[in-house]
């Protein structure tokens, strides 16, 4: 087996440095031969499978998970003006099946709205029948014109989980709105990625929402990534669809609607966030081996050696840790690095000095070494990840505060935007928005609020001079 | 809440059993709009988590999971001759993105050789990258022009696990196809489903294929359903693909390639084959639900044999099973039809006279009663369970061997035929294939072999009267 070699580019040259780092870390390959389509490795797919169980640990509290099909055929997908006017640019259409003409073009579902409320229609028949939560995790298609980029702007978002809920008051969904946030705030915190709420302007909302709930972060380079939405829905779909209840007084009403969505690119915010110059770094929780332990073997010991080694494995193991043991014939270092670039939380050493000492030498990803009695290590392992982890998510949280800058005049905005997040006094009227973007080189993100509800006025508009409320400005990728 | 009513047709009648069955077991909904596209309902889905877990589970142990684009360009999926041959009349065809043309239409996939091995001829290098197994459960689609049916013929198979292994020697890969099969009987035996295993015949092979193996269960209407298949395709795609590596000697070879996949029609066989006429039955390993504890509620001693119950949930929950109590304000008849119908492996109920014994009533699905003592239950249920699952799995067998007859002569075909499989000697050739299917109006399926390998002869050919070798004949879905 051959030896890695290179380098990565520093971090601080963001861009370079993600786009090395997908492959030297075995977590997308971006060489299929069609633009925004990509492969997941077996090592990227394990991170997302992880990812992904913590969210429908989360999910499965209180929705159920079903799956609908990919192809919306044309007439149901054109049924919701503002949802149409919304994608029509986005969608790939199958026009042909084997080599015959379809009657009715089938789209690619870019999301699933037009798919799932048909059914919902068949499915609620009474107040009985809500509240009514399902998600599902499917791969979901956008034509994208802009640069597409692995795991941010795709054509195919492979791994978009969905939540789509039904309710009898638009007050109960404002409320599951507002608990979704609560969903990606935990899920999020999970994966030690720290976040920030806003509600989207008018102009930025789903097309066919009430109003737009988001998750952003702030990546390395300062710029903000949408790591997810939740949508109070009103009753536009269920007026267009006909999702109809009897309630208590058996009067028929309009159900009321929401959903809210994650994709992959809360893995590019993993990987983004916490990896540094030798590679990613991955929380325990998300960690496909959370353990490497590496023998050092010295001649005349090695049987002694690898049977310590692979004993220990066995016994974190019965731990419930994800351990693998590196024996392959390589250099130690070649194995740090090899490791290291993958992300591995924690490494193990053990050699002749660690066996005649009773003690296991290790090295956690963020470069803390410790020396572990090998008596009882299992719970010296749970203490080392679980500082390990904390130290991950402080950091992460200090950078993000580092990052957003509150201002009060036009010329603070741009070197706060450098940095990240500019908090600004904005009236809410979309020509000051405007100005605002034009004169700074940001975009208005949305007013802070966990809830949906307008958060209490607070200075004055930096454009117009109006009673304000506090927003964000970032440049959003 | 509305009590469920009406019955399941017969089953017997095995076709309409089987459409009822789907919506009222809440398998899946066949009312969306698009022929051959079906809609997971939760509890479906739930039984389908199960079942992937355990083909992850098995396939985990020499293979990585990993995920290629659904889309694949026509340019690579014209490459292989065969292949085309085989799918042409059956691909999706995306030809527009937003309101453009696409320049290159893009097949939905059929199946992911065309995807992966692209990348496979950029991965491997050398000897030292082999074996590489990797595998991927993915949405593929195929546009049937036969009657579709849910879980069985499908336009969007939502479920398909496909694997793809490259290796260093014909052989190697022969073995590998080997091992398929036993991983393949794993699995069915895990989901107590018995499995007959075949070589197709060469005109029934994979499209690229040297050879093919098939694994064939017996539906209860006699007919057999193709529940997997295992795959040696030699150089076929290695060559067009271009996938190389430099062996021991230096030396430029071209590699040798297998795939094997199972899909939801695994489903389709688990629930066809234990169902009875109150609905599905679930061995205890895939069942979402596997025990259902139903207070039998009494007026004034309401609150004592709720909590007992909960304390009953609880208790079983730490012992890892997967328990549910139904406290809903309906009569007891109305919920066993409801959890009968949907499979739970398991009932317990608890009124006060069970209560007062220091007992718990038991009922597996399949009917048998017993009383179960109060203290150390979790031990109870294991054995019950256990019990019932082999029953489960013994009666299926049972059914499976009544079901094969072995014949020597063209008028003992069709009887065998009406209850399922009939193993005849065939002497290899197309033509008397073709006659035995005129004549019997059956198919030939293909000579018994687990590993590829040709069989001993035996017997002579029931048309041309040469040397013959053990063929299965049967009526394909």
């Amino acid at each position: 087996m051959e030896e890695e070699t290179g380098t990565l580019p520093p971090k601080s040259a963001f861009s370079e440095w993600y786009n090395e780092l997908l492959w030297r870390a075995e977590i997308m390959d971006v060489r299929y031969p069609v633009k925004g389509l990509y492969v997941w490795y077996p090592h990227g797919f394990a991170i997302r499978r992880e990812v992904y169980r913590i969210l429908r640990e989360i999910m499965d509290r209180e929705h159920r998970e079903a799956l609908f099909p990919l192809l919306i055929p044309a007439s149901e997908f054109m049924k919701e003006a503002e949802h149409i006017k919304g994608f029509e640019d986005e969608v790939y259409w199958v026009t042909r099946g084997g080599k015959a003409e379809l009657d009715i073009p089938l789209a690619l579902r870019p999301t699933s709205e037009t798919a799932i409320y048909p059914m919902y229609a068949l499915w609620i028949r009474s107040h009985a029948d809500l509240p009514l939560r399902i998600y599902q995790v499917v791969n979901s298609f956008r034509y994208e014109t802009k640069h597409t980029r692995p795991l941010i702007r795709l054509r195919e978002i492979t791994s978009f989980k969905e939540a789509h809920t039904v309710h009898a008051t638009w007050e109960e969904a404002e409320e599951q709105v507002r608990k979704a946030i609560t969903f990606y705030r935990e899920f999020y915190e999970r994966l030690c990625v720290p976040v920030i709420v806003s509600r989207r302007p008018d102009w930025d909302k789903f097309p066919g929402a009430d109003y737009t709930l988001a998750v952003d972060t702030i990546m390395p380079d300062g710029k903000t990534l949408q790591i997810g939405t939740a949508h109070h829905l009103g009753t536009h779909f269920s007026r267009t669809f006909q999702i109809l209840f009897e309630d208590k007084n058996g009067e028929q009403k309009h159900a009321q609607q929401t959903c809210y969505g994650i994709s992959e690119r809360s893995i590019a915010a993993l990987i983004s966030l916490h990896g540094d110059d030798r590679g990613i770094i991955l929380p325990p929780d998300v960690a496909p081996i959370q353990v490497i332990i590496v023998p050092v073997i010295v001649g005349k010991r090695k049987d002694e050696i690898l049977a310590q080694a692979a004993s220990l494995a066995t016994e974190l193991r019965g731990g419930a840790y994800r351990v693998q043991m590196d024996n392959r014939d390589l250099r130690p270092g070649a194995k740090y690095y090899y490791w290291e670039m993958r992300g591995v939380p924690l490494r193990l050493e053990i050699g002749p000095r660690d066996i005649d000492a009773g003690v296991v030498t290790a090295i956690t990803r963020d470069g803390e070494r410790s020396v572990l009695p090998r008596i009882n290590l299992g719970e010296k392992v749970r203490d080392t990840l679980s500082g390990f982890e904390v130290r991950l998510r402080e950091k992460a949280r200090h950078r993000m505060e580092d990052g957003i800058t509150k201002v009060t005049s036009l010329s603070e905005i741009p070197p706060a935007l450098e940095k990240g997040i500019a908090i600004i006094p904005w009236c809410g009227e979309r020509a000051c928005a405007d100005k605002l973007a034009q004169q700074s080189g940001g975009d208005v993100l949305g007013i802070i609020t966990d809830t949906g509800k307008s958060v209490r006025k607070e200075g004055s508009c930096i454009i117009c001079g109006e009673p304000a409320i506090p927003t964000l400005m970032g440049r959003a990728y």
